[in-house]
């Protein structure tokens, strides 16, 4: 070893997850959108002129912000903007994780969280869900460093209501609570009607699933004045230029669409109840998803096995090699044509497998 | 003060600096470049559909990577890209110097050094620079924590030789030592010559200036594949997915244009070199800049009064209100319009002033 390899940050190296992008392929592994993005975020591009981009960006991000605080009915100083919701739960992770008593995540979770706890040396404890998969509220009740949690739960699929989300950030205002809305869109409760209540929670939310726009890199945070205040002092002190010219566009050609928006996520609740349906009648099991996926398993079939013969289709679910999730899939939501594609390949996975 | 706010990483707020952008204004204070970026870039934006942007970007940000990498003549292991070069500063800080020893960094130099050790906790020196500006090479031959530097210095405008850069890592071979060079491209020698002779060091470059594309936010660093396979572990432990797809083709079509950078550069040059003589016949003193500024007094004028009367007329250069750099102005080389403004307004100025 040199002798400058002792001053190094050592993190376990993260591999992300695989990306793969072949015209035909069937791509239901990152809970990604089948659907485009809006209309107005191609006329935002085709309008934009690349000779601007001689200029920096503004810093404040102002038209996002103020799009986004206007969807929201909030105030711009309860709006941050970051590339991506992994941008902006790294930063929060960064400002409002600093206690020495361990943070609070469900054990199956985003695989995200412990990452960034061993990046910034933060403690955590990992409270395990019950065996329905639900997040048992109680166990957030403990002393802490801080609490998050996804809902809709990621990869489970579960939602908490309104009212036991509220329970859990009730019970923790001396630390700051993060309620991680990726997927909040499809169907379960936001907490933002909590933001006024209680300055000590943090929504995030991405353009990466609802909004069709997982490669532009959108992510934002809505909760307090004072918490975002934090939340962009240290941002400013880490990179004051993220998001781009043309983020900040299209960005905004996104949220002005709101009819498109919402015709999206109907089509796909309504590709995910029928979906339930089907998986039913084959037998599968899953949680009841208020996402834009699931997360299936069947009785007489090894979720590996399946994994890996659907891959051989050219059809990518995703499967994790994780304690007590194992033999499950979580499979995205695609186009009614790709669904009938996957349902099609396991009826005659199931018929080979009898 | 509530609870929660005692687990806050506590930053000294950063404000990044003034970015009016009004239609007719002459913007000569963040040395951006007066010129597009290449006809490819704006090629590749018509060429592209939003469609895509429903699908991640590739987190290794591959044909970006490959493009730099063949462009510098260098392995794709020994490249690394950032949302600008401030997140590849962020992050190389954050890699790098954890050392108990304080890192060394000019007195007078980029804005951003402490913001960064202050926000990750790291200590820091600061030598301060030779009467006429220059880095004094020696005052790096100390034991420290890891050392930092852009070449040309900013807002000096003087570079060192890369003899004196080469000394400068050789006494240093026991820490990471960073070569920021942002403004390299205008003249300076560039450090990568050596970087396959010093594992430790680190070349770090933006495509802000010399690209003309500080709204698009692209930045890199070049060394040893060992120093950026620890730089990865850290940026895929923060945020796997920082470069959108269309910052990966923008960026790709800038590096591919070679013959309209050079001319840029070329006109950048001239136009600078012209000012050095415009400027020198009206009594103004400075570094003999191989940058694309010019860093700017007079003896019988008080900087910051000029550069008062110059943002009345809608000319902005920058000014610094800090010690020893209080009477000097840092001016950006615009086009030969542009700088035919300000002459003639200093003109009248001197004229007025007597």
């Amino acid at each position: 070893m040199r002798t400058w390899e002792a001053n190094i940050r050592k993190v376990t190296p993260y591999t992300p997850g695989e990306q793969p992008n072949r015209p035909k392929m069937i791509k239901l592994n990152t809970n990604e959108n089948p659907y485009p993005p809006a209309p107005g975020v191609r006329t935002a591009l085709k309008d934009f002129h690349t000779d601007c981009l001689r200029l920096y960006p503004d810093p404040a991000a102002t038209e996002l912000v103020e799009a986004l605080a206007a969807y929201h009915r909030v105030d711009t100083s309860q709006v941050f903007v970051g590339v991506g919701s992994d941008d902006v739960l790294a930063m929060s992770f960064m400002t409002f994780f600093n206690s020495k008593k361990p943070i609070l995540f469900p054990e199956i979770s985003y695989s995200f969280y412990p990452v960034w706890a061993e990046e910034f040396g933060i403690s955590y404890q990992t409270p395990a869900l019950a065996s329905d998969f639900q997040i048992v509220k109680e166990d957030y009740f403990v002393e802490n460093g801080g609490v998050i949690f996804p809902n809709p739960n990621a990869p489970t699929s579960l939602s908490l209501p309104l009212a036991e989300v509220e329970e859990i950030v009730q019970k923790n205002q001396d630390v700051v609570v993060i309620v991680d809305e990726a997927y909040v869109d499809f169907g379960a409760d936001s907490a933002l009607p909590l933001i006024d209540k209680y300055d000590n929670l943090l929504v995030v939310r991405t353009f990466s699933k609802s909004r069709s726009m997982a490669g532009m890199r959108i992510g934002y945070a809505i909760g307090s004045p004072i918490l975002i205040r934090y939340l962009n002092d240290v941002k400013y002190s880490f990179n004051s230029y993220t998001m781009s010219q043309l983020t900040l566009k299209l960005g905004v050609a996104s949220i002005q669409d709101d009819a498109y928006f919402r015709e999206t996520i109907e089509k796909i609740i309504g590709t995910r109840e029928h979906a339930k349906q089907v998986l039913k009648k084959m037998g599968f099991l899953f949680p009841d998803s208020k996402s834009n996926f699931l997360f299936i398993t069947h009785p007489e079939h090894r979720a590996k096995d399946l994994f890996e013969a659907l891959k051989e289709k050219d059809i990518y679910v995703r499967y994790f090699a994780l304690p007590k999730i194992d033999n499950y899939l979580r499979v995205t939501i695609g186009t009614d044509a790709q669904m009938e594609t996957f349902y099609e390949f396991l009826r005659t996975y199931k018929k080979k497998g009898k």
